[in-house]
């Protein structure tokens, strides 16, 4: 049975975020670079995207989180994933996963279960994509999935016993699971899959909470409900996804506790 | 003699492609990636970056339609184009190729000429690109054209010819010919010069409208329509290429047929 | 002592820009491309992304100014920024070096080295990494100064005097530096260091401004007062770094003498 995140949690996390401003360690897709990093900007914390294996382990060992996006993988970054990963692991770095497409298309899905073995902190994804990683046949179509969230709660709770770490999985509800409870993010809009790059950067603010240093579930769920509550937020006063996209980064810079408890 | 295209046809196209929101597969240049997925998603297509060679097979036989952008190339680059391109004509997947700079630089020209052999549905460019490939002396600068669209429509007649595609040449004036018939499109506005990635973004709704299944030469006039009507709209309320941005996703959102009709 | 730059400079340079439209030919990281473009579009000049090793002889050499940025480094970008470099000084183009979290990793701060052998016409960064290049010890985070502009301004002259360059270091206040003389600009606002890319596009206004062919200490204080007043302005009308983005596009776009007069 899913909980609601009691909005004071969540402000506390985002207090706590804006206090520490956390190096978050970002490798991601080529489409969403600068959205990600606005976002993250935005709301307080640093992000650095270093992509290269050459730099990649002098980085992430001392950034406060690492984020890793597989939307337009290829083999150099592969490479610089892998490094990222083992180096964040061997340095208590938290990190997480973003596993774009993965079930559609091969290459990824080997890499990023071999990423899972590099024990990541939290793993944010559509329903298709945690179907997948858990072995739950799915549908899965590009980057989107045809399988609703709550279809993906058994898969999400699985994983996340096996993995150990947090899993989101977010569509028009978002669950948060760790192998045991649930919270459920009931905000956002629909208007937030009309402009890229939303899921991906949730996942680098994912990063960016779990650097608070608090309960790994709350501070998950806590950054789906900052991104969440300014998503529905921007969406009620934009004319379409064009104007979305400055409200929404205006509503992050600006969130604060009265917005977030009228928000959750 | 250009003829006009009846709004009726651009109506008939955009319904389509908002029913089919057509998965379509796109590589292109580093600078257009987050605007080109904001503006398919706007219209209602389902855009997905996929780039690596390891992949692009995989993807482009799944996808409804495929776009190709040489605009910042590289050597694995050049490799999934090869193998994307090629995987679309043996699924019968139409594919679009955006020759940004052919004729100013040789590895891309060389890499457009080949890519050529391999029926692409259609081709977007501005004047000396398309002269460019029709072996036309022309007069580029970097990415933009020193000759107006007007310039280039015998060029794009024989191209169009040679190769069986779709050729668009866009400008102050869009040229869309078939080698035979040559519809002319008047709309748009010179702001969108300031504004990076208009005519990347185009190449890739041509790709989509193509994906609706209707006659091509139709097809690709109605992308070129869809987009120079919302470019004019926004051009007339915006302050500057800043606030067009915003102004010009929100229109191709809420785009139908009056507005449409009102601007052809 | 730091000497103000007189408006009418500042005006005489941009208008030079705005008659010329210089082709700027940009080597940059993978966050900033678009709203680096943006900006070089707004102002007036001619954008152009070549990031090859196939393509960028070619085309360092019909451009009229160079701008390499090492925030998204990787080993096929090194050998295409070397090879731009080169060209660039021998075909007497001015290029720009943006050496982002040099001192902070040890392959970019290496090539940054190697690349100043090159005689960039300026350098533009932060205090961390004037200092880094300078060899004084510095404190950076990331892609973050954790010192002030001002505690780099002997750290500039040096590295002005060694090189040759235009050292222009950036920050609350900018100073601009050839060994010798310093301009000062006090415009600018914090809300800048919101969003993401207002140095790195500001190297490439640099390598515009330097396209003008007047007095290079003249042309790049010029380019960060165009910047600085831009910014200021559109933090003083934006309700946070969203609605920042679409503002300072427009004032850069509407950037008049009146303007600059006022906020210089």
């Amino acid at each position: 049975m899913p909980h609601a995140l009691p909005a004071h949690r969540a402000i506390h996390h985002l207090t706590r975020l804006r206090e520490r401003a956390p190096l978050v360690h970002i490798i991601t897709n080529d489409v969403v670079t600068g959205f990600t990093a606005n976002v993250l900007l935005a709301l307080g914390a640093a992000p650095a995207m270093i992509t290269a294996v050459e730099e990649v382990a002098e980085f992430a060992r001392i950034a406060q989180a690492v984020s890793l996006n597989v939307g337009t993988l290829t083999a150099p970054q592969a490479d610089a994933m892998r490094l990222a990963a083992l180096t964040a692991r061997d340095h208590a770095v938290p990190w997480v996963l973003d596993p774009v497409a993965a079930g559609a298309l091969g290459y990824r899905t080997t890499l990023c279960e071999e990423l899972l073995a590099l024990r990541p902190a939290a793993i944010r994804g559509n329903a298709a994509e945690i179907m997948a990683l858990a072995g739950t046949a799915s549908q899965g179509r590009g980057v989107d999935s045809l399988n609703g969230s709550e279809e993906a709660l058994d898969a999400a709770q699985r994983l996340a016993s096996r993995t150990g770490a947090i899993v989101a999985v977010t569509g028009a509800t978002d669950y948060i699971c760790d192998g045991d409870r649930v919270i459920a993010i009931h905000s956002g809009d629909p208007l937030m899959t009309r402009v890229t790059g939303t899921g991906c950067a949730l996942s680098t603010v994912v990063a960016a909470f779990l650097a608070t240093g608090g309960a790994p579930l709350d501070a998950v769920a806590s950054a789906c409900a900052v991104m969440a509550v300014a998503g529905k937020n921007a969406a009620r006063q934009a004319n379409g996804p064009g104007s979305f996209v400055p409200l929404f980064l205006d509503g992050l810079f600006a969130m604060d506790a009265a917005t977030l408890e009228d928000g959750l």
